[in-house]
């Protein structure tokens, strides 16, 4: 069945006419926020501040019963195939990333659950055996792009506070030469790892970086396989022993945007923070994973009552954006991350059952930075701009780091927190102002995610609140949400962009086929901006 | 007259009706995209790939015309009061960052504008002096929040590649005690300066974090007052040259998010590049000034027919956001730096006019990340997704850095400029595949801003592009992009719950008045998310 024709959509339309108010009289009361509110291990949803009551949480719950989450909970995690679109050529792959961080070895899973589980405690045990080999490293420089190390980068941010050395993560993420050649100028080549992370072995961004940092090892005349690594996929062209100090082994059953807790996050996270932080973060993980398949109730389950919250502001209040933003300066690449997670998973427009064009929104963009930096940057939009932006607010009671102090009567921590509060309430409540430029029209909602502090597993329990978030979204809204058809154009036309370039260098090229006429086109405009730089007649004088 | 009220608003309303086809057979040639571009300076804009054509291209040009925006751009330049609202008490102020970077000072203009030229050219003279006995100092600590770090963050990354030592700046800029304190584990304070940044001088996120700085110089036993330095409106209450090293002026007239070229970026940025730098950086942002003056055909004015562009896609195309995407990883923090200077500015309700609430949409939600990162993350949705987001790219003929190489007979920078082509080229033309999944619509508007490099001027040039496209998007809006009274309720509101904060340190204090009852619901909040981490239990026992 489609989205539209779930009953419950259609009382939801109903019920979006006579959505709340949260500037009425009385209507966002402190009984209103205490009552409003969900809790799983340690963290905390207050919903309070959206634009929901009791009737339409339970038309929400029904849509998620309607659209038969939980079975479609239990699959996913059960490893059955859910990567596929019917009627179209499709990935037609399991979704593995519960099984392997699943700590329950003794539950009743399927054939395939075990064996990921088991297949990806072999690689922890070689890491194991590994990073206490590597100890004379002190940076490691990851080569990936996109999933290889979005969630990386977020989480080694988010838990610096907890290493107890000073090993250092560098990320050449982008095929531009000047970011792999800013890292060069920084770290020392004899105790820097590179770990090349590629699933397919067969990118060529990856390829070049690889190929460039190889010939600096060469250059420093230090032996280069000593070091390099690689995560890939078994049987991947790169899957070379003879090139790779050691390799670490992912499935095809891990996308990359669900790939943090693989060997992808695992070996430089582990490196950096050593196993037993990397185990606490997998734990996180795990008992989040379970909380999302066995509560059953949508309004205690965490991440699916999250879902259904996205979905009202999305398709019934028809709010085209999403900000997400933490106040925690640690939590500072987390959006960078969500992202992708988000936007990558659920930016669809077909139907998973038929392969049909959906006819109703998905993923809104995702943004946002940290509080309180964007207070001070777009919050002048949020609060008095002609749209409206829903918020999910990411909060902590204590800060991660000793050394906060009290000043005029609070703490930084409390202050902090202060400001967090008082922008949900802010938003909602608004100011009927009589001087218009200072009115504040209210009724934005947001909600607030609570827990005591970020450390490794709560951090471990939010990542798989996201997860599971995008994963119910795209349940309720029918579509595929494990494969990413919509970067393959780009691609391909990259490739032939980059065979004109090569065109150039080669005599008696001339291959101007009509698919890359425009290429030649904009690259025409390349010369004429460099020629402002170097005029012609100076370059006849040099 | 408002917005809606202009004959050309209502002409373009039509024209959006049928607006171009990017998809249709042969309409994006090769010709296209060669004739629709303009320059100024080094910077080249192609928008060949935006649904614009001539007809829709006069009629933007008359609607500039009809907002009567040489006329108000001109008052911005002469320093006359420009940050008003009719019938609303508003900051009735000048605004003058255009003035202070004039470089020629001969030109005929008004006192106010003489006397700024001249105070700011009196502070860069002490700051030279301060420079060259300040060299003993290899790090600056940036105490400012908003508009006082954004725009200098940005700069900062982007000309890293033109430093000639390795002096850093850290960016102080989160009441978070987890960002200082991060920044206190790097840096030695003995080498290290503070440059507290604030106009008002009573900001009380940035006196808490003086205050908590102050308190570690002391303990480390160095003289406190030998590493401060400020940057503050003249008069203001911070404004105690006993307290300071050095203290740099400002004045009323420069809005926080048009800051970077007054002492705010000038103190932090020319210690870490030197004055040679920051001399050209100025240069490239006064002939961007001059051009957006000086050249009265919109189809020729770079800033202008950016702002066009931005309100076709905006008002008439309906859509509700704008990626920014410069590919060049040294811009990373560009976007952060525009979406203050775009959405404060410009995401408003209220006609400058009468002070009455407007009938149209004015800023969309700025985001983005650098290129090609962004491919691998959020650009599925944006091609395949049931959004569309126009974007404004930014690319570069040359990378910064030495260092790059020819793999597979491309250098990466061309692979890098390949790949920003290619998804201009995708995102118009699509590719209506047979199969769903692989299916892409196509039509999606873009624009590309090239130039050479990424140089000191170069990037000047482009911050006064984006701070002009600003202001003539506003006149043409008819807001007054120069106040931020939308950040005031949050602030307020923030005071007050800081206040229950403090009283619960009060024995007796029972301050719980009706405005802020809500800030205590919260506040018992976090006492459960603590509990989760500290069962009660535990604590008797401990």
């Amino acid at each position: 069945m489609k989205f539209q024709d779930y009953k419950s959509v259609n009382e939801l339309q109903e019920l979006a006419k006579t959505a709340p108010n949260l500037t009425k009289q009385g209507y966002l009361s402190d009984e209103r926020i205490r009552r409003m509110a969900i809790s799983f291990g340690k963290w905390r949803l207050l919903y309070g501040t959206e634009r929901v009551d009791e009737k339409i949480c339970k038309a929400l719950s029904n849509l998620a019963m309607e659209a038969g989450v939980h079975e479609k909970m239990n699959k996913l995690q059960n490893m059955d195939v859910m990567n596929y679109v019917n009627n179209c050529k499709s990935e037609e792959r399991r979704v593995g990333h519960t099984a392997i961080r699943n700590q329950d070895k003794n539950a009743k899973w399927s054939a395939e659950t075990r064996e990921a589980r088991e297949d990806y405690q072999t690689e922890l045990r070689k890491l194991k055996v590994f990073n206490s080999k590597a100890n004379k490293f002190k940076s490691m420089i990851i080569v990936g792009i996109g999933g290889s190390y979005l969630g990386t980068e977020a989480v080694y941010h988010a838990l610096k506070a907890f290493q107890t050395d000073d090993k250092k993560l560098y990320f050449a993420s982008n095929v531009d030469p000047d970011k792999v050649n800013a890292i060069l100028a920084e770290v020392d080549l004899k105790t820097t790892l590179v770990a090349i992370i590629s699933k397919s072995g067969g990118t060529l961004e990856i390829k070049s970086e690889e190929e460039l940092l190889r010939k600096r090892y060469a250059q420093a005349k230090l032996n280069v396989k000593d070091h390099f690594i690689l995560v890939t996929g078994k049987g991947s062209p790169m899957d070379e022993p003879s090139n790779f100090l050691e390799i670490f082994y992912m499935w095809d059953y891990i996308g990359g945007r669900f790939s943090v807790s693989s060997m992808v996050g695992a070996v430089p996270l582990a490196f950096v923070f050593g196993m037993e932080i990397w185990e606490e973060f997998l734990k996180g993980l795990h008992e989040m994973d379970q909380h999302a398949l066995n509560e059953k109730d949508p309004m205690k389950n965490l991440p699916l009552f999250g879902a259904l919250l996205g979905i009202w502001n999305r398709n019934f209040l028809e709010l085209p954006t999403l900000a997400i933003i933490p106040y925690s300066q640690a939590m500072n690449f987390w959006s960078a991350h969500l992202q992708q997670l988000f936007m990558e998973s659920n930016g669809k427009s077909v139907a998973q059952e038929d392969g049909s064009f959906i006819k109703h929104e998905t993923s809104p963009v995702i943004w946002g930075t940290v509080g309180t930096e964007g207070q001070h940057a777009y919050y002048q939009c949020i609060h008095q701009g002609t749209g409206e932006v829903p918020i999910e607010f990411i909060g902590f009671a204590s800060s991660q780091r000793e050394g906060d102090a009290i000043i005029e009567g609070t703490t930084n921590q409390e202050k902090l927190l202060a400001n967090l509060f008082a922008q949900a309430i802010a938003l909602a409540k608004g100011d009927h102002n009589l001087n218009s430029n200072k009115y504040f029209s209210g009724n934005r909602p947001s909600h607030i995610l609570l827990a005591n502090v970020l450390d490794p597993y709560t951090l471990g329990s939010l990542l798989a609140y996201h997860e599971h978030y995008v994963a119910y979204e795209g349940f309720i809204w029918g579509i595929n949400s494990f494969d990413q058809e919509g970067v393959q154009l780009g691609k391909v036309l990259a490739n032939s962009v980059i065979d004109l370039f090569k065109c150039q260098r080669v005599k008696g090229c001339t291959s101007l086929d009509k698919e890359s006429a425009l290429g030649n086109a904009f690259i025409a405009e390349l010369k004429l901006v460099q020629e402002v730089d170097f005029p012609k007649n100076e370059k006849k004088l040099a």
